[in-house]
């Protein structure tokens, strides 16, 4: 297997600033620790639609760890009814030297009409501007390279069918990643693949949760998750939260409370689903101390928690003011993968001494989201439920994404290139939100409008004072939100209404927001988009003139442009 | 967008035998038609996570034709509390001249660290042994071919955010393909992709049923299906077959008969789960004759019909014997694709007049299991329904394995350039089915075994006469199937029990079968693999000596080349 080119060609990251940084011999020598601690697999292990176990991909001691507790009493009928196909059970006598199969009816890879796989791929250090493209080098997969000697990985083999756990050609890249990352407490933690975070949420419901149950999740949270749980015939309960996200001390008094009667006969809850790192749509981010309170309740109330990190990796750099001053006096991007991984609040799986987490991690939105590709990190018990759940609904992630990726991550950028990736990309979205919040500064009426700059993620929430809005409080809450959205509309400007969000829609709200997310547009019209926001802002609370106009908007480019974005 | 060039660039169909067919002026013609009858899309269409709906690429008249029945009586609570995503609210604005959108938190393209994706995919008329790398040409998709006009999809918009429905760009083609083949009887017909049929078949149980429920399905059936539904909750009632798969009279008396205190409280069964075409693991194909008389027996009784047809195009030329004289009147391979077209057995679909089937199509056995990308066909309600489920679970298919696909099928091939590869797979294996005849009618003992050849799929079903059996009745059949099972095994030959795909696990099996694939093994092995199974059944039947020996086997290597195999 060739070893990752990535972290071996690269001697420099560049920021967007330009600014080379020199390169920490930490980084090459940190991923050919990996390669050097990985264990010789059998040649089996690649094969179609092999067996594949995190197990045998994790490389730091588990001597001395806890294992984690078994959650035999929790699991659902369908999720303990499920046992492995009856038809691996044939798959013992593979192995025995000289049988032929007829066993598994599996298409012959004649018969994919497809002789080569190419992908143009950006190179770690040339991940800027034209740079992108000019040095991007191409990267290739063979019908049969596997049988060819020229890779572990291949068309006839990533083509056909697979494991609900995905191929262990990935599934040891993705092992190895989360082990650097997070580094789990406890001794038998373990991965499989999911087909997105989406799917394993629903999948989870099902594992833990029966129609009538209750689950808690944020005030405000991902819509798409209470679309998910509604159907199923789950309330979700939200949590208070302040700008760090969830509140502790809301979560026990919730639990410790908890009447069944008072809840429609909903018995306590046991499943904690959060977004903990540039929540969305707050853009909250839970510090490091809030994330050990958060589990500690968990512990107190026996909670299992499905942390949800799609943003883990877009946590920027601290927010300084976007002045010249304060450019001076930012904090320099991480100069080693060391000091990049330091800087990242630590994760619930990182602290779960229990076992009581499944991580949700993605390539959504630091790779691309049409790859339909994540992983699931929990106790090998948990991820064998899970697994065998994928064996009979999703099966596994399309195997021409998990070709890609492997292309990209194992053999082209290896664990170092792809850390200089997610560097960039920290780089990147500091520009970006630096820049919303600057157009923010310059053009809302700050008399009622009001915010917290995002630490990681894609949004930015912004609180409008309704209560100084005229026409309050003849019009509700919602009214005044929904002139407001209108308003804005008209102006040319679309920010989503905060109510869309909200995980209790019984009650009339009480608070009134706005969430406009930086990570789509480019940095000239999220400024313009701003400056029509403020001017339908001002116009609906009769405020006057403020910030605005287009030369403003076209002086923010340069701003932008100087941020890189 | 360009024309498929496909059948445009292509004179001829090759067939197995290397005998050139003269190619009719109907195919070109053909595909040309459905090209230009294309309506011209909203440019809209072809944007990242832009909505898609099959009613836009119809191509046949709708009037007339009934419309499909609403089944709103029969959805299970979780499917009717589906709503849309509100957040989808937010897209009618998006339309609006010089808005500009803060609202979605789709990551931006820029980030996506893939600059070109190619193919090598094989030409139409060049699909045999060494021609197909001689012949390929490559295929490429740019970042912004969209954006540049070059390609109406790009990586851009497939690496993207979806649709449950799938791009638009793949659903156009699929769409298309599947009024070519089927011509679905009434019009409000649509498609969805889906994420491969085992998915499928999830999500319409939990659409369709509750726990507790009855379904029906063939007395033996695809394994995986009962692991995907007996967790669920549900009992899967296996309705008695013969050589052409599900007899009408038993599915008839089963339901009016119908007890649900003697069926553990179980109501009349609504769904129908059935494997129409070279059915697994029986091989059996419903004639249309049987088709249509299950299809009455479904109206008068009121079932939903789930067509699972992976083997759909793995139908082959009729079966005559392998000796040379019977290759001499062997029918000749389809000339056109109407020829073509008109040799498949119809399908429910195409005999839906009430709009109460739901077709599952898969390309796993003609393109690449590991796509992962399937399609649905039924009415718009259902198809709405499961599009709804979609987005909050599996969301879409792998944006990769689309654009893969749309080069393949849209761009490189054109539906003409597909039917090509279609006749070629099932010349393909009506050799491989023909050379495993060949080998059971050499080296099986025809007085304990016995076959009817299959017409279609990969599975070749054999009964085996256990009242022969010296042990017999003093070892019960299970007992007598595991001694075969293992006497195959140490003679290095593996086929699969029959009993690991019986419907009804409850009562001890009066029948004993083995179930051999044709499609994995190269035709040399296969000779080599029956051979074995033949001595391990004269063995265990204590039978005098019969054929085999490596002479023979090697002997059905030329056999087997000049099968094409």
């Amino acid at each position: 297997m060739p070893p990752p080119p990535g972290p071996m060609e690269v001697d420099a990251v560049t920021d967007t600033q330009g600014v080379t940084i020199p390169d920490p011999l930490t980084r090459p020598i940190r991923s050919n620790e990996i390669l050097g601690r990985r264990k010789a697999p059998p040649k089996t292990q690649w094969g179609v639609a092999a067996a594949a176990h995190s197990s045998s991909f994790r490389q730091g001691p588990s001597e001395g760890k806890p294992k984690a507790r078994r959650w035999d009493h929790r699991f659902t009928e369908e999720s303990l009814a499920r046992k492995g196909s009856q038809l691996k059970g044939a798959a013992k006598y593979l192995g025995n030297p000289g049988l032929i199969s007829l066993g598994g009816g599996l298409p012959s890879s004649e018969y994919f009409p497809f002789s080569e796989l190419s992908l143009k791929l950006p190179v770690p250090g040339h991940f800027e501007g034209t740079d992108f493209d000019a040095h991007a080098t191409t990267v290739s997969a063979g019908k049969h390279d596997l049988a060819q000697g020229k890779s572990i990985f291949d068309i006839a083999t990533a083509f056909n069918y697979g494991q609900g756990t995905g191929a262990a050609q990935l599934l040891r890249w993705l092992t190895e990643h989360t082990e650097l990352v997070h580094r789990p407490p406890y001794a038998d933690w373990a991965c499989t693949m999911s087909v997105g975070a989406t799917s394993a949420f629903d999948m989870a419901l099902r594992m833990f949760t029966r129609p009538g149950d209750a689950i808690l999740s944020e005030e405000f949270t991902f819509a798409s998750a209470l679309d998910t749980a509604t159907p199923m015939g789950l309330h979700v309960v939200g949590v208070s939260m302040d700008q760090e996200g969830l509140l502790p001390d809301s979560l026990d008094a919730i639990l410790s409370g908890w009447d069944p009667a008072a809840r429609g006969g909903a018995s306590k809850p046991f499943i904690l689903y959060t977004v903990p790192t540039g929540q969305n749509p707050t853009g909250a981010t839970q510090s490091a101390r809030r994330r050990r309170d958060i589990y500690r309740v968990a512990r107190e109330h026996d909670l299992f928690i499905l942390e949800d990190e799609p943003y883990y990796f877009l946590q920027m750099q601290p927010y300084v003011g976007t002045g010249a001053r304060e450019q001076r006096q930012a904090p320099p991007p991480p100069r080693s993968h060391d000091e990049f991984l330091a800087s990242l609040v630590p994760s619930y799986l990182s602290m779960d001494t229990d076992g009581r987490v499944m991580r949700m991690d993605s390539f959504s939105k630091v790779v691309a989201p049409g790859s339909r590709v994540g992983w699931i990190t929990a106790s090998e018990q948990v991820v064998e439920k899970y697994k065998m759940h994928a064996d009979v609904s999703t099966q596994c992630p399309s195997g021409m994404s998990q070709l890609i990726l492997f292309k990209l991550l194992e053999e082209h950028w290896g664990h170092g290139g792809y850390l200089d990736w997610l560097i960039h990309l920290r780089l990147e979205y500091t520009g970006r939100r630096d820049n919303i919040l600057e157009a923010c500064e310059k053009y809302l009426p700050k008399e009622v409008v009001s915010w917290v700059p995002p630490a990681a993620g894609m949004f930015h929430w912004m609180r409008i004072d309704y209560a100084k809005h005229p026409r309050y409080p003849a019009k509700s809450v919602t009214q005044l939100e929904d002139e407001l959205f209108m308003a804005s509309i008209a102006h040319g400007s679309l920010v989503m209404r905060g109510s869309w969000f909200l995980t209790d829609r019984s009650v009339e709200p009480d608070q009134l927001f706005f969430r406009a997310t930086y990570a789509a547009a480019p940095a000239d019209k999220i400024q313009e988009a701003i400056r029509r926001f403020g001017e339908a802002l001002r116009e609906s609370f009769g405020l006057e003139g403020g910030g605005g106009g287009g030369g403003e908007a076209n002086g923010s480019k340069s701003v932008a442009n100087g941020n890189g974005v």
